[in-house]
């Protein structure tokens, strides 16, 4: 596989999976992981959305982690869904993985699903420091696809009872339940992920599940590291990594 | 003091201070603790409602901690709203605090006071097993006044960027801000209380401002247990109590 300048595969450390990253751009972080080990619980077979794929990388780790799965991973840059799609054919998963360059907002789904995974740009537009490259900005922020339109999206994809899993900033939650109420998408679990046991959560995962009876769980927090710097025994074995 | 049947006396342990408890109602318990500290930060000379006052703890311990405040009780229950008088009469604290006995729904109060404190209700109406005799059936389900009742009325009766504080059960977190978005209190800061560093959250804490921007801060998180069962360092503050 010829890499393009930047360029460089890594290897995910699960069953020999690899994916092509640009160091210039986005990267996949522990956002991405999180998630996939939060929506390993959907179905075997099942039909699986994945809204904002960026590089592939929760496409390609859902390919592994729920047996059977075809997953269509829907991303708007043209050049980001390119390498996308070599990651795809490095790892021979085009007969589970179906890449789409396309606007979240301008999907043709309509009850399709049996599961939407999302990790969309979780600051809004003119919010914070914009000081990034037009693919970092579009990846972090909410130029091209607001949260709402990832929402309304899922939603409209998702059939009756399927489920949509989200990573997001704890800072987004209000407007999350707002437009997953708007579009008949109940918040059923919430998890969140701390750094530390003292500090405040940096990650939120939630499971909603369309046209569900209202009932949130909030269940057990995840713990990214001990006191003394290293990761936890849950993140570890998130990780695959042997526990000391 | 003349106590009725089933009645006792309570040292809250802070400057003194007294409350009657029926021990057949419902009697105060952590939340109403956890509540006065998270809007300790009211400041002095506040007017302060509090939305369904009970046996009047939450005003009694607000009373001590936020100087000079004047604090405004409603409580439906007549029996319960006397017994409330009785223990301000006890700590003498009647030129602080006025109990009015009356329906959350029925308040005329507008733009009237700097905050608003309330520990409501915490389970909707023919929700779980109810099994407890009328006193503890109103305090803790959503018979006379609903969690949306209790939200206009906070709203209706702050000025200006006045806040309301909150303790409830997560599960009501999405209707929370359902409601307060509704009625322009905006929820600013929101607090997670934990039985045990990896255990379900059992209680929140949200301060909620009239008419403030967007923007929730979700800040560190309260653990009432050490892993060996003791209090942690941070309630036996609250607690006022030695720190070994």
């Amino acid at each position: 596989m010829n890499l393009k300048e930047n360029e460089r595969i890594d290897d995910l450390e699960i069953n020999n999976l690899k994916i092509i990253q640009n160091k210039e751009w986005f990267c996949f972080g522990i956002d991405a992981i999180l998630l996939s080990d939060f929506a390993k619980e959907i179905h075997s077979n099942s039909k699986i959305l994945d809204l904002g794929t960026g590089n592939g990388i929760l496409a390609i780790l859902l390919s592994e982690k729920v047996k059977n799965s075809r997953i269509t991973g829907v991303e708007i840059q043209e050049e980001v869904f390119n390498m996308a799609k070599r990651s795809v054919k490095l790892n021979n998963l085009e007969d589970r993985i179906e890449l789409i360059n396309r606007n979240v907002k301008d999907l043709f789904y309509e009850r399709e699903f049996d599961a939407v995974v999302t990790n969309p740009p979780y600051k809004e537009k003119n919010t914070g420091l914009i000081n990034e490259n037009t693919y970092k900005l579009i990846s972090r922020h909410e130029i091209e696809g607001k949260l709402e339109d990832f929402i309304k999206s899922a939603s409209k994809a998702l059939k009756d009872r399927g489920s949509m899993y989200m990573v997001n900033r704890p800072e987004r939650i209000i407007d999350i339940f707002e437009y997953c109420r708007k579009y008949k998408l109940e918040p059923k679990i919430l998890k969140f992920v701390y750094s530390k046991v003292n500090s405040k959560p940096t990650l939120i995962l939630i499971k909603a599940v369309k046209n569900a009876n209202r009932y949130l769980k909030i269940i057990e927090p995840l713990y990214i590291y001990e006191d003394n710097g290293s990761y936890t025994d849950e993140i570890l074995k998130i990780y695959n990594k042997e526990i000391k």
